[in-house]
């Protein structure tokens, strides 16, 4: 590489497999806090604007997290023909919210974070990720411990979007991750339901992710994987659909494009054709060559 | 993360772009030698196998190789309906040569690369790579450089394809990312000929690439851009289709999967269905958010 | 090693030499600026406590700050008899300030610093560095370049204090390493004057230091090299001290530790057996095995 | 800093404490051996030409382990009026036993080192490191668990030194640096004896290396600590002597001299002077300043 300023000073060094990470240069650290779950930072990177990292992980970055979650959110919600009640667990950034309340389809989204904090600190450092979604009169934010909630709910949703950390990282998420958690979750979609959720990396983390992979299969009747590389995150992400009756393979182009349309739903990245890149792009997998 | 082992030990530090590294852990260097060009190592990563390293840049590994290679060759030689002859610059793994002669339409390979220090390491020590591809009597190998081979042959190929160094890394590579050059190019195509380049990371290197995107456009009707991500790069890697007549967008799942029958081509990762979500995936770019 | 918890998260990547860095965890950026003159940061490092980093560079921390100080200041200061009026360039924090004035016999300390930003931040952020050292009353501390300080006053001082950024480092600094710069401190000091500068790196940068000791050399008939570990710094950090009348080998540790409690100076690390100790130590030099 | 080329490519990435790293450039793998014990890696470091790293903390380097040698060795060997039998526990280099035999008074020095591969491949790769000892009449050199020997042999010894891996490293080391060893060490002591133990860092380690210290003193009557920064570990490292009768704080510089002139000993940093700074120099400790 010809004359590449050497990176030192304050950066990030994140663990991107159990035998890699990804150092990122620093700008500067605008907020820390040791919440009741995690470490948590809002911090401001050279290459990627503020980003929230909790336990050493980034969790998403003003320059790439549109990538994120208009995956996370559009492909499950634009297969379900008319989404009006939407859950989201986790999404403390509310970026997660902010693209659900797009789809002018939904009257209300709830959104259910376990860490306060996390919310707080986003609400306050991380404008550009929410964009005043929590504010919005159709959304409402509940801080409490996902899985009890969906336990105690006798709510019905339409979509039910699962934004977690990693299956493989902190403890906090883990629970959600299986078939037990995915039942109840089941539970409380309507009959045409559908949910998503992200799923770590199946490249460096592949028997966890298989897990959870066999955990939607043994629960829903229709699974669809895919996978979007996240450059903050130094790998493509993956994540899961479980669907009641809709299929998200059986959209076209053209379809995909007229309900965001419909819906009047903008975006950078999801489109009627990232939607058909995404259900054919590979999955990635070690397995594959070894 | 619950209890990563901490990386410790031999590990390379690669530069994913001007303010960030990926770091990976090394279970040993097979071979090393400062070339005339460059510095060439083959080291085995306990992630990703035997790999070949140029000036501290991973170019191949055994365990994800597959999806640059088969993202380099397939594309652009499933588009042309009868590839008879194909030039070859760069690409010293014997890998892409491994891909290209995969086809059965293929008559002979021409495989161009300015560094014979690399070509004669990765054939000793990199097996899986080439498979043997240097031996297939359809194949050559000339050590020269790739502009002037390409400046001085009378020959007509059906498909070029252009596997070097990053546009913004060594510099043994530049010239060959230029208008300039891509009108030789075109000057040795056939008429319904087809090139087609790696461009390194749109993402991280958005100036440099966008010249090579607009160098291309100078010079071909038809262009086409797709990226995809290679887990031991730490980005997308991205490609750029330059065309004569055929345009790789117009193809199907079924024609594309009915060329790879016919030709008797088998792979890991490229498909019908892959080609598919390589032309619709969009290119990542940060100017699209800042 | 068993069981180290991996270092990720937020870290300081400093360089120690030209081919290797230094990996510290940090808990918290306090201040950042960039000054007229370099990146200014004040940070909390796991290990280290607070700290001011230059450039990337660690200057002092709050856990091992006293090493570096009480090696630069008493050695030159007790080697003098009774120094009245004491120069300070550079030494932003305060903390060469801090110890000088720990010296009874001293009634005026004047510091000159260039950038007002430093000093500012370490006021307000540093307190256990300079230790009100700002305040006293024989302090006077001056915002300007040492150079021209150096060359317009008409003062006298017994002792002259170089507390600047290493010679190879940022480029402020390099002038306040040359013969010539010493000649006008040669010129300032009394008929029985002692300077002493830091050095930087014998060890890792060994011709800068050559050239530095060369020209210490040039001026004073009197010079004495010693080096001490900085465990925060990464290496042993080289001191040289030119004399014109008083040689600090000549001191026994009992003379030492009388003058110590004649002044009332108290210390943690300097001694009349760690004078002892700082003067017998071989100096590192890459040079003696090669 | 102006410039520094960036450290890119293969490097070490070494711990040195719990929040800690060193990264080194490296220029090649010699040899890679996981033994019954320990990861055995024998490495060219770029700064330090070749080095013994033992599950990846660098164990001695060609640039310079004299300084952690002669240090080990000398101060104890030198305080002995007559040493004619030693004992070397650990040492696989040689280079223990190169400096042991530095003295003209040693008749007999047996080195037992658990682990034969590390003796091998440091016989086969280090010869700047042994420089020929192993092969020296006066030299044994047994494979045995260290412990074991000293449990079990009948010899008597005037000088025993241990020159392990870290008490907080590997567990292999761990019962050598128990007051129940050192209880055996005593008593294969002559009556005069003298032994010497490294002792990893009390800077970073502070715990670990106070129960050593007070395992020695429980011990031995004379108990003498000391340290000294060894550039490729990243810190000072200390070493103690437990000894039944000479003092080594009573030697003069000229006395030293005296003895290693007498017995023939050349050196690159020990000397009477170096033995009065080792004497003196402040050990290193954290909670000095906490």
């Amino acid at each position: 590489m010809t004359n590449p300023p050497p990176v030192i000073g304050i950066v990030v060094m994140q663990p991107i497999s159990y035998e890699s990470y990804m150092i990122m240069k620093l700008k500067t650290v605008l907020a820390q806090k040791r919440s009741k779950y995690q470490n948590i930072e809002i911090v401001e990177l050279s290459e990627y604007g503020k980003a929230l990292v909790l336990d050493g992980l980034v969790q998403s970055t003003e320059v790439d997290e549109y990538i994120y979650h208009e995956s996370l959110v559009h492909p499950a919600m634009i297969t379900h023909p008319n989404p009006k009640k939407v859950l989201i667990v986790g999404g403390g950034e509310g970026a997660t919210l902010r693209e659900v309340l797009k789809h002018s389809t939904v009257q209300e989204a709830i959104m259910v974070d376990i860490d306060g904090d996390v919310v707080e600190l986003c609400k306050k450092y991380l404008e550009t990720l929410h964009a005043g979604a929590f504010e919005n009169p159709r959304a409402k934010v509940i801080i409490a411990d996902g899985k009890e909630y969906i336990e105690k709910t006798n709510e019905i949703f339409d979509v039910i979007i699962l934004d977690l950390t990693d299956p493989y990282a902190s403890e906090i998420a883990q629970e959600l991750y299986t078939a037990k958690f995915y039942r109840k979750v089941y539970e409380r979609l309507a009959e045409d339901g559908i949910m998503v959720t992200q799923a770590g990396s199946s490249f460096y983390y592949e028997e966890v992710y298989d897990r959870v992979l066999e955990s939607v299969k043994e629960v829903f009747p229709i699974v669809k994987e895919y996978n979007v590389w996240v450059p903050s995150f130094g790998y493509a992400c993956n994540f899961i659909i479980g669907s009641k009756k809709y299929n998200p393979e059986e959209l076209t182009v053209q379809e995909v494009d007229r309900r965001l349309n419909e819906r009047k739903v903008t975006t950078k990245f999801y489109s009627g054709r990232t939607h058909i890149a995404l259900m054919n792009l590979p999955i990635y997998r070690k397995s594959k060559v070894r």
